[in-house]
């Protein structure tokens, strides 16, 4: 692959691009809020700064579900009825392979092919090369320039792996969990703790002779889902089947987003949630900054290798090391 | 309940009964380590100093599996095997309703009831009243007072919620994943990631009509867990069967304990592991300090919550806001 020469952009000109919903300009803007540059994260900060009134204004989704579910295919036909219905659609698909591999799931290109071409959508993917945290902050700063460029819906694609849901219900309004039906129990498969944070769920791939078993899947995940009223949303999750193949139950479960958008809105969680999510994401990049300040310190490594050294030797007890440690910390310029 | 008076002891008290192997001393000296007071914080650090040489000699053994597997009645039933080798065993269980319910795992009198009452076994909850770092440090250091109090096996039970598996995978020497034959696909029902933090694996409750079933799982899981030999260690999660009922496997199941055992201390990375469990340990208690200094801290938290505010309106980022935190927090006193 040839390696193309990025033009340097001024904060003007990326602001202009968004604003003229401009699908080439968004994709280097997320490129540069990635960098780790010094030059680009002082430009990326300036742009963001610049572009906060235009932000906000998407419903962003979380999607998740296990391997096999068909959330790429839920997400291309989801993305693509989205479209026809006049809205903008951006997926942010968070990509565990491009950390280790440099491969890419676009390289994939049987994967959301027809969405992909859509000039109403855009899909971009995040590698995840550095730890969660990094990845959390700059899909967070994604969202804002795809709203800054108009988009009306944003989909964050989970990985499904670690902390990767929670990470992402850290940042949307609405997070979906596809299931399938069948397989006895509904609930096997699905990591503890996934279906309490889902808004709602779709059963996928209901038709042909699996349909009568979505329906069933629904009802019983519908009553099953009365015991999981989302404390802090007073929303109860709700419930819708899918199929692909036959393009049904988009609508419906387009319906049920926007329930869960007005229901939100009118007891104050929509916004109360994207404030507490701010505060998350500020307590995070926080912790970035103040981890990479002491691996970035000679002084506090050599002395938490030394000390690493006296407890191995039962020399020293881990509280007085980290009492230490922390003397030490007060004192880095 | 009436509330007794513990009596005051000293740093020589507790050593002197800890030598005697006294469980009472034990349970104090465990309550003193969990203690928040300053005062007892104090003490407890004396107190883990001077018992340092005594610590180490056990074999620490973290036990999990899915609710129903039969956690509780195998731990009773191996615990009491080993007391039977002669071996003093102690169970430091992570009981998550003691924080919110104030209630116990050992409320519930029918658990473990046989092997609370041997001489050569020692129970004990711990409870998750605050954050997993806290539960993580406690546990550590009750670890270290049972080797001082003698004990060769000390087993640390997870929960099963959140992140209880990598915290207790995180402080022992083995960790032992309990499986039920049967419902098809064995791997179901156990969260992504644990199959591979396992060295072993026990099918429990191979008696009966189950026992075919049983044997059946072993060896697919054996020949799954081919698949996962774990890179840091070099070894090969083995499995074995278990009835607590007809108290059969348990002898297999220590055997493949101490296979490991020999295994790691011969390539090196039973002592590589605990240091590099010691460093982490050292990494939590450290951010746990630096995190309650930052809480205490009446200015950091006004500018931090000024500075939600601000995000909260559309008027500054994130990334200069946690900018100027980092600031803020290198001026604390």
């Amino acid at each position: 692959m040839q390696k193309i020469e990025r033009k340097r952009l001024s904060v003007a000109d990326y602001r202009q691009g968004l604003r003229n919903h401009d699908t080439l300009i968004l994709a280097q803007a997320i490129t540069l809020v990635e960098s780790q540059l010094a030059n680009d994260q002082h430009l990326a900060n300036e742009l963001i700064q610049s572009i906060l009134p235009l932000c906000g204004q998407s419903l962003r989704i979380g999607i998740t579900g296990v391997p096999g579910v068909g959330k790429s295919t839920f997400i291309e036909t989801f993305g693509t009825f989205l479209t026809q219905q006049n809205k903008k659609v951006a997926v942010l698909a968070i990509d565990p392979s491009s950390g280790k591999t440099k491969g890419s799931i676009l390289g994939d290109k049987t994967r959301m092919e027809e969405l992909a071409k859509n000039p109403f959508a855009f899909i971009r993917p995040t590698a995840t090369g550095t730890a969660l945290g990094g990845v959390a902050n700059r899909t967070r700063e994604a969202i804002l320039l795809c709203e800054a460029a108009g988009f009306d819906v944003v989909i964050v694609e989970t990985v499904g792996v670690g902390q990767s849901e929670t990470m992402v219900r850290g940042m949307v309004d609405y997070f979906l969990l596809l299931m399938l039906a069948g397989a006895g129990d509904e609930l096997q498969g699905i990591k503890k703790g996934i279906m309490e944070m889902a808004d709602g769920v779709v059963v996928t791939k209901a038709d042909g002779e699996n349909h009568k078993r979505a329906i069933q899947a629904q009802a019983d995940l519908q009553h099953a889902l009365h015991l999981f009223q989302l404390a802090e949303s007073g929303w109860t999750p709700t419930v819708s089947t899918s199929s692909a193949l036959e393009k049904k139950g988009l609508e419906e479960t387009w319906r049920m987003m926007e329930h869960y958008k007005n229901f939100t809105d009118q007891n104050g969680f929509f916004k109360a949630n994207r404030q507490s999510q701010n505060n998350l994401w500020l307590e995070e990049r926080f912790t970035l900054l103040w981890n990479s300040r002491l691996t970035d310190d000679k002084k506090f490594q050599a002395m938490k290798i030394d000390l690493q050294n006296k407890i191995a030797e039962n020399k020293m007890t881990v509280r007085d090391a980290a009492n230490l440690l922390l003397e030490v910390s007060k004192t880095l310029t």
